[in-house]
């Protein structure tokens, strides 16, 4: 009695659950998509499957790739001896649009949490070290997420890299560009004050 | 040189020409599914290719079915000579979503509009007109949006089947369910208080 066929009820229902939509947006991006069946989706439909099949993490850093070292592992030039520990593939995507870092990246994959019973081990934070040693990088900056959770994990590899020859290094912290002080948040005002330079 | 791989790169570019969607929201979103790549991204590769393939308009009333004829069109207790004209798809399934009309459908695909060169033949009014008198249908409800390409839809419709035996009639026009009278327009105040009802 469905309206909707039951594939398009089941891909609305699918697609309803992606972050950020729901079930109006899904049935508005299916109908979109059905007009455009055998151009938009057929394409949409076979980029999927092949990255589906192909994207798998990379060995060395845990980016996304289709080989099994990724491309910033293997490329010389960016052996540069900086190696930036990130949360998540988003955030080291979100640094190489900034075209701004020439090292490479290692990717934990989240951050420490004693509540979802998340360790050291299960980020592979044993395995950054072990690289940094092998690889006798010169500078970590952790690039981890102002929260109470990054801090928290970043801390810990801190202390974790202690007593090596290795540089530790994390973001600034301040106003970010074309902020506002009078929208900022208390914290973020006090860390941008102390940190405060001379022009 | 691009970091997330050609097939990822090309995917979030087409995600992010989605209706609603954007770079950002598509960056999410394809991260997501690379995370569930062997289950929700599959399976959303697997549907939305079948319904690429199987999904075609419904040859009576324009409807998205997978047969000749969709499951409106051929159930016979929805025989009720009742035929509710619709401007796309969408209206149509919100019109299901209700599960108040239980009689068959006509998409038109649009309306008119002289700016997009859009008359009457391209929307197949003069096949709806001959449906009608087909069907021998008792009432055609007018359920176009209530704008003023709708309402001109409407009228030429309206206009096109006078003369004939069948009803015509459009959705009532007030205050929506929940509408605060605040922040309603003036032209809907109007519509509502014009249209006013005994109690």
């Amino acid at each position: 009695m469905e309206r909707p066929g039951d594939d398009i009820q089941a891909l609305i229902a699918l697609m309803a659950r992606l972050p950020g939509l729901g079930p109006r947006s899904a049935r508005r991006i299916v109908l979109h998509l059905i007009r455009k069946r055998t151009g938009q989706m057929t394409e949409l439909a076979g980029l999927l499957d092949s990255v589906a099949t192909h994207s798998r993490e990379c060995l060395v850093c845990g980016n996304i790739t289709d080989r099994d070292e990724c491309a910033i592992c293997t490329d010389p030039s960016r052996a540069t001896g900086e190696i930036c520990v990130v949360e998540d593939v988003a955030d080291l995507w979100a640094l190489e649009r900034g075209h701004v870092f020439k090292g490479r990246y290692h990717v934990l994959g989240g951050t420490l949490s004693a509540l979802d019973e998340i360790g050291p081990d299960e980020l592979g934070i044993p395995a950054l070290i072990d690289r940094v040693h092998r690889d006798g990088a010169a500078e970590v900056i952790l690039a981890l997420n102002a929260t109470v959770e990054g801090q928290t994990t970043a801390h810990y590899i801190a202390e974790a890299l202690e007593g090596s020859e290795v540089t530790v290094t994390g973001l600034a912290q301040g106003v970010p560009i074309g902020g506002e002080l009078d929208y900022l948040d208390d914290g973020t005002i006090t860390a941008a004050l102390r940190a405060r330079r001379r022009l």
